[in-house]
């Protein structure tokens, strides 16, 4: 069999995904593999033979120190459906050539639903032709919407990220004595994961978010106008936490009463945005109260300066057990995390079947939800709270965090 | 003469006014005054005589910590401006004599250029009656426009975040092999400091923004289009700068282009924004790039787990010189800071009219434009460099910082 490793990464960034990708190389130059391939821009990159040797640019330790510490994908990413190969095993024939071409042994996908989707596909078109390669998962997502993981690498630090956003701009939203509603709008169309961690700013030091509406909740303006003149009259400064995905009952997103809906992204996919500023507006209209909106945007994903130390260190952990189970005879296998304990905080690796969590969704628990008074249940607070402990420092340099680079 | 000090916050917040206030406190602490009170929401909650005890509130060094860790502003703040005491006396009639119940002999005002306006006729209403009673300003903006001091405490930690932000955001941005567009929309109105800040983050490790554009310098649309398409030749996804406050040749806000145009702020007044979403949306039309439009939003002034420790550093020196001059008999004063060299980094505090600064605006001098390429010269970035240098470490509570609270 091929004596080298190949490494994607695939589908959106996340602040620690490259903390994976130092994990899987870390193990795999220990355990002896002869050269480390990284692939350019996921398995569009590769399909181009875009290639780099991480053997050489990850050569110092302090290189991987910095590669922990840089968001998004170090390597270029892509978001790429690999066919049926029943139907059409063109692109299979293509690049299982080049991965035999280049003595690969070893095939590591970094990403979330889709690109397990990729190893699915990949170490079943293997097993059908006959090839050794194998092929493991290492989950990343934000969203935290992945199947049998206890939670995925990469939610930690956006969860932390909104955490300490909520909690800034809570002290920010409650200094003028009157009436105002904050309104966060926070990533997730189906699951409510990141919005949900809003609900961490709330402590003894802090009020935390008024109101937290979740997608898994079916969003009635009319209950949200009434819950905010409520919660008005006992503090008059609001900050609410809106998820872009809230959907009415009768499915329809709320963004889309927004004049300028659905936006599209630099992959050309359609994406939500102004749940925030239509229900501003609707507030301002309706109960005469200031507003302000604040989309937290891709900060959310990519803001590794307040990265949690926990996401960091998984993150790397996933990297290092895909490595291990492909070097120990593994394949069609994703990484993923179970959980011991919550506090003291237990967590350790363990192998899935790739069937098992491919093309799934877990959204939060309903009996996490008081969809009543819009607020997460202990059971949530008990869940998030281990994921957000601790802090990488960064490596500033002129003031600002030094990243690790590829050059185009 | 009075015995006591009353210190307000006005204006909106930043990362560091609570630092100043810190330095205020701690100075007149240290100088023997008996009793130091904070005016709750500035000079609007004073004449309703809503006041705190800061020697209770803050007596353990601990407070004091936290204090300066704790964005926005700790006391509560408004937007008031005092009339002409010619024209209408009473409402200083008022404040006089609830000064001179409480005893007070010093009085500070943390803000912005409304702020300074307060102390001026403050000091000027005192000078007319007879009254010893001492006022002294302290800067604070993060727009970073206030005339006579070198730069204005809060600019330097908005600064550091736009810096970090940029940083991040580029990496992000940039891990798609297509062509893209992601607009940065930065607050300043008529200075563009803040947007300018964005320079910080090209390094050897970041490609930095593209394009950064001031509201100093008119913008055409047609040639921001042209050079996009040029810029994307060269590297395919671009990350561009632009002020809120950007406008045409004939004065008009590009925002106004937008469908929702003027939003209106908390206080009741109206705010730019849209900007970046209208520029989204003009480059998809024309140039058919894909385009992601990021509002920093309120983030650039509450961010304080990123704050400059230059900037908290020199927030509370400031805060302690104000404390010095009133009880060294200056009245009528604005504290402000001179730069003795760039490299290594010195600067002192100073003592300044308040006639000087009140009411005037400070914007980036035209030649520290390079407006042809829409890039900021070396003489900006000498400038901005040291006040984004080192840190302040937040203090991690299960895994978010800390901040100090006063109740309502």
């Amino acid at each position: 069999m091929g004596h080298n490793a190949i490494i994607g990464q695939s589908g959106g960034p996340t602040s620690v995904i490259n903390s994976s990708l130092a994990g899987v190389f870390s193990v795999c130059r220990r355990r002896g593999v002869r050269q480390v391939y990284g692939m350019r821009f996921g398995v569009q990159g590769l399909l181009k033979e875009q290639l780099v040797d991480l053997s050489a640019l990850l050569s110092s330790p302090l290189s991987i120190e910095l590669l922990q510490r840089t968001p998004a994908s170090y390597l270029g990413s892509c978001r790429y459906k690999l066919p049926d190969y029943r139907q059409d095993a063109s692109v299979y024939e293509a690049l299982f050539a080049l991965l035999n071409r280049l003595d690969i042994g070893y095939f590591f996908y970094i990403g979330g639903n889709d690109s397990m989707d990729t190893i699915l596909k990949l170490s079943e078109y293997a097993a059908a032709v006959g090839s050794d390669i194998r092929f493991v998962g290492v989950p990343k997502t934000i969203d935290n919407d992945l199947m049998i993981t206890d939670h995925t690498p990469g939610y930690g630090s956006a969860a932390k990220y909104i955490g300490v956003t909520t909690k800034e701009i809570v002290r920010d939203a409650t200094i003028y004595d009157m009436k105002s509603v904050t309104i966060l709008e926070i990533m997730g169309r189906n699951a409510g994961w990141l919005t949900a961690a809003a609900a961490l700013a709330q402590d003894e030091d802090c009020e935390g978010a008024s109101m937290i509406c979740l997608p898994e909740i079916a969003f009635d303006p009319e209950r949200f106008l009434a819950q905010v003149e409520r919660a008005q009259r006992v503090s008059p400064s609001l900050v609410v936490a809106v998820s872009e995905g809230v959907r009415a009952a009768d499915g329809h997103y709320i963004c889309e009463l927004a004049d300028d809906a659905l936006s599209v992204d630099p992959f050309g996919h359609k994406y939500l945005s102004g749940t925030a500023r239509y229900l501003c507006g609707l507030i301002g209209r309706r109960l005469g109260s200031k507003t302000r909106a604040v989309e937290l945007s891709t900060l959310q994903r990519c803001a590794a300066h307040t990265a949690s130390r926990t996401d960091v260190e998984e993150a790397y952990q996933c990297g290092g057990a895909a490595a291990t189970a492909a070097l120990d005879g593994q394949t069609g296998m994703m990484v993923a995390l179970r959980r011991l304990s919550d506090d003291p905080y237990l967590c350790v690796t363990e192998l899935h079947d790739i069937h098992e969590v491919a093309n799934l969704e877990k959204t939060v628990p309903l009996e996490w939800i008081d969809a009543e008074n819009a607020r997460m249940k202990e059971d949530f607070l008990a869940y998030a709270r281990p994921l957000i402990l601790s802090e990488v420092t960064p490596m500033y340099v002129r003031g600002l965090p030094r990243h690790l680079r590829l050059e185009r």
